[in-house]
């Protein structure tokens, strides 16, 4: 890549999850962006170590919700405390993108935005790094890019992105995005070659991004005018703080995909093979970290017979035998216990513990 | 019955098990016995409630090991503290039949003695109490009587006995002893209406016992010879005690039915039809108390979409989804997770902390 391009990257890392999906581990106040599932890590940790080689920690910016601003800052100690900057309240990821694009504009005015949600995990870090720089490479002069994960396998969990032409520089265009497919048709993307998984990442120019912005979601744009304009100040500044407060309510809740990318025609697509996994529930960590008998173990455990299953716990020794893709999850307080093909029930968990008022469980 | 038997009998329940199949549930220091495995009551305490119609607290004896004794007498506390009986060591039954024989005949020489385990579940106490009035009128002038339990399914978990001559007294005289059998075997005695289940519960006077003893065990009755001559004392008393401790560590290890019952000609059984079991493992529990979706549930926990599990915790939150034929069971230092047909297993991991040197889970 140009050293141009390299020395105006800005990684902004979306970190405002809730990650109901991951309960008794997480939880409101410990989400799974800020849990170490994989290797001891957090996600989050993992993907700042991930992105440190093509972007110092004095570039990069992490996005989280208010509540969860200081134990974001803790597990990112590296980061300037004023890099992490607190959304006051959950308006799904389009404003997100917003911020980022005024704050990094503030960092670099030639700054090129690599905007990276917080819990994914990715086997091959350099082959990830790559895939940026192809992207970044391809958008200094305008446009936008995404990484699209070449499909392993004809996954239901994922939306898809139907690829188009190759554009010479290693990335291709966007013919569309696709929602969820069914299994037969998630398969016959896997068997067509032409379609990727969105992992939402995003990478472009901030002024790109925030004309994108301007033009899909006017409204959005305008409400976050008072931060762009330089007069509420740097954006780690009281005056900033106290603006966003008073404007980001108003923002409209909608995701960076319907809200922008879905209407563009200046987005392009790198392919990426990375043994990339957006961790998305148990299922998804038995599959990143498994042992001869496809189990992924951790803690004060003990395991017989057990195939294809989680057995993780941070409290109670935990003695599992004779499962079979079954999950279980212990903590001091809580214990969870289902197949892994129904991780997604865990919010029901969620849910019931909510309606019964158990705080002390969420 | 007649009302001189009634006067005469005394129960004795043996309650030395150390219940390594409900673990993490049962420990070291609170076996089987002393857990409220069923309906909130211990299945000591619960024994010892069916037998008290037939037999008051002061004319039933406890038989235990010596470090289970205080909580023992915990357990049942409308029981004097001198009639709980500590072996000095684990000697299996037949030693344990002796002593309490002994200290039965203190308690009135013409002492009929219903010899108990105290870890079985019984459904319906009338009938159970039924069956034991019918065995202690058939053997006040001597013989030996045992309770049979009616086949319910082709269990291959119990020994059975095969059944003679009815002898028109309630009883039928018994033809053998058979070891567990397998499932084609089970299957045929279930058909053949010729097998009972074995459930260890024996009637007999208590000289009649002794003389049993004398006969097929010579050497247990010499072993604790100085205790039946009187010279010991009282059997709650100090000289008693130091005695037992002197002699029991040279009685012979061997069980009832191996070491006396099967060799006798003088055994009659009496049919039990009265919801027994002898809760031998989780999969048990189940069986016990089952819910619409047959699941037994107890404790603080979630249930989703379950069938014919077992979910029960005294210590953290649990929550199970999709289960079948699992049993989850935790407390607040452990966690056990396994499908109920494999229950026996248990011990393989109760062997593992023994061999981890984790007796802080024994």
């Amino acid at each position: 890549m140009s050293s141009a391009t390299a020395s105006h990257l800005v990684a902004v890392v979306m970190a405002g999850g809730s990650g109901t999906r991951f309960w008794p581990v997480s939880r409101k106040a410990r989400p799974k962006q800020l849990l170490p599932l994989i290797d001891g890590a957090t996600l989050l940790g993992a993907t700042m170590e991930r992105i440190a080689p093509l972007c110092p920690p004095e570039r990069s910016l992490v996005v989280t919700a208010e509540r969860l601003a200081e134990a974001t800052r803790a597990a990112v100690p590296q980061l300037p405390a004023a890099n992490v900057l607190a959304e006051p309240t959950p308006r799904n990821t389009a404003p997100c993108l917003a911020l980022a694009a005024i704050a990094a504009l503030q960092l670099d005015p030639d700054a090129v935005v690599c905007l990276l949600p917080a819990d994914h995990h990715v086997a091959d870090g350099a082959a990830f790094r790559a895939a940026l720089q192809t992207a970044a490479d391809a958008v200094q002069h305008g446009g936008i890019a995404t990484l699209g994960v070449v499909p392993t396998h004809p996954e239901t969990g994922y939306g898809y992105i139907e690829v188009g032409d190759e554009r010479g520089d290693g990335t291709s265009s966007v013919v569309r995005f696709v929602e969820k497919p069914d299994l037969a048709r998630a398969a016959s993307f896997l068997a067509g070659g032409r379609h990727l998984w969105n992992a939402g990442i995003f990478v472009g120019r901030a002024d790109t991004l925030l004309a994108a912005v301007d033009a899909e979601l006017p409204a959005l744009g305008e409400t976050l005018a008072p931060l762009r304009d330089g007069r509420a100040g740097a954006f780690a500044s009281a005056s900033f703080v106290s603006a966003l407060a008073q404007a980001f309510p108003s923002c409209p809740s909608i995701s960076i995909d319907h809200g922008i990318m879905e209407h563009r025609d200046d987005l392009v697509v790198v392919p990426l093979s990375a043994g990339w996994s957006d961790v998305g529930s148990w299922r998804n960590v038995r599959d990143l970290g498994v042992d001869a008998d496809g189990n992924y173990v951790d803690g004060d455990t003990f395991t017989l017979d057990c195939q294809d299953s989680v057995v993780v716990s941070d409290g109670p020794f935990v003695a599992a035998i004779g499962l079979r893709g079954i999950g279980v999850v212990a903590r001091g307080d809580a214990v969870l216990v289902l197949p892994l093909d129904r991780s997604q029930d865990v919010r029901a968990v969620v849910s019931a513990l909510a309606e019964r008022g158990r705080d002390d469980l969420l």
